[in-house]
């Protein structure tokens, strides 16, 4: 059992990371730094959530330190994405930033997606299965790599400006815990990996909205 | 003893976390973020003081996930001060942001008093008796939260625009350590709690200050 | 072999934390921050490093609260360094913010350097001798205390903004492990100290730059 949440987990944490480097190293690339700040970017990212997770559930050394494949992963896909932004920059500049915006978008809300996943399969794994557990595992995994990316690149966390963003995290937490008994933890993953990506994704594109207190 | 010290620290914890998702959640509405964004902003200041001081304690896992009071409470209050602003919007603005910034202080200020308490009482219910540590705990767990609010919220954090911030807590464990050998522990705390409070809120009325360069 | 490790350790320690406490006290009194301001932001530039280091190593209690001497020391140099601003304010403050930045980056490189080796010999005297991690430990170390500076005090951490500030450590780490194996580690680890002391600094006077992406 242990073992296949962790085979299953091995999946879309590899997802999560690619994507959360990537979106890590876009941010860089927009804030002009050098090669060396978009490759520390993009691993911060990538591996913040899961570092956060591990420091929560007591995981020693956190996983990130005892194998270096997913350290390896994001530095490559961080120094492929200074690399593509670097050779194109004779392009329109409006054009690029566009792209980026968007791209980071979808990436960022990837790297939510499956790392809400498997926060919660690291908290299984280690027979740790009380709800309210799941979901603050779940979540704090999936938004704590862009927070940490947010906070030291001097932008306010995406959490706080964007729409629907730790809600979609939870949202998909709670459609695992409600679907998990009739339809199993892997299927119940995989629906909340969807959930909270095109929940997140619709709530970017339609422009929803959460009450907020105007002037 | 040890029950002793932890069934005591319950009330300050829960008057500390009520007091911080307060202030937590007046920030976020005073930067306009949305609901789930002003609730965040309440958890992360009533639960990230607490969760800095069970990872220097080594705590596993925190204690926030092992008991979900916190975490509940923190929601409803952060909810209730959105409600609360959000239908007073019709109000004079200075009027309802002098009053937010008022409420804040307070608010903060209690959290600050309380979790200064708790921090050492919970060094103390582990057998940790040493005096710099318990300092050092005590003044960690009363401004970590905030400071991890302030940082996320993009403002420089009170402790180092405020007067008489971190000043508060140390003096209210150093009055703690010096009268607990003949008054108990419990009459100290609450003298250390009273202590914190007073002390800060007169230096923000009389705008205390300490040194500093001038230009 | 542990005890030799840990002995030598102290030495890098000490000199490591006066350097970041001068480092975090500097930027402090540029702030204008008060002279509890300057002491905390001292102190955590000082011991934030080897809090980041413990945490990843799962040294519970951190070793900041095991032995206050390291607080003891940070905190008088960092009183020392705001009393030696406060009472120079007659100077010109060109030249003293100039004499600052360059004071700041001195220390700020020390401090970067005997940390790198501080981490490293930490894992190692845990049994701990694994490349990437001995890499990641002590840059983690070497960085992570001046990230929490700059992030508390609201700029754009140096790790980001200057030149080759991370590639200094990684530079010393690989040339520590290069080494070590023909020189014994505690010569490769003066010889990382040197490598990553005068590679920064002569980064920082013949202006390196990394590849960036240019408007």
């Amino acid at each position: 059992m242990i073992g296949n949440y962790l085979e299953f987990n091995v999946f879309f944490d590899i997802i999560g990371t690619i994507a959360f480097a990537i979106s890590g190293a876009i941010l860089g690339c927009k804030k002009k730094m050098d090669i060396l700040g978009v490759t520390v970017l993009g691993l911060v990212t990538a591996l913040g959530g899961g570092f956060v997770r591990d420091l929560v559930l007591g995981i020693n050394p956190p996983k990130m330190f005892q194998n270096s494949t997913n350290a390896i992963i994001s530095t490559v896909f961080s120094i492929l994405v200074f690399m593509f932004f670097y050779f194109r920059k004779n392009f329109q500049s409006r054009q690029v930033i566009s792209f980026m915006n968007e791209f980071m978008i979808i990436s960022d809300t990837i790297g939510l997606a499956s790392f809400t996943i498997t926060g919660m399969a690291t908290a299984l794994s280690l027979g740790l299965d009380k709800r309210f557990l799941l979901i603050f595992v779940g979540s704090i995994t999936g938004v704590g790599g862009g927070m940490i990316r947010d906070v030291l690149a001097g932008t306010i966390p995406f959490i706080f400006k964007e729409q629907i963003y730790a809600g979609a995290c939870i949202l998909g937490s709670i459609v695992f815990l409600l679907t998990r008994s009739f339809l199993g933890d892997q299927v119940s993953m995989i629906i909340c990996f969807f959930t909270v990506l095109i929940f997140r994704l619709l709530a970017v594109k339609r422009n929803w909205n959460l009450p907020r207190i105007s002037d």
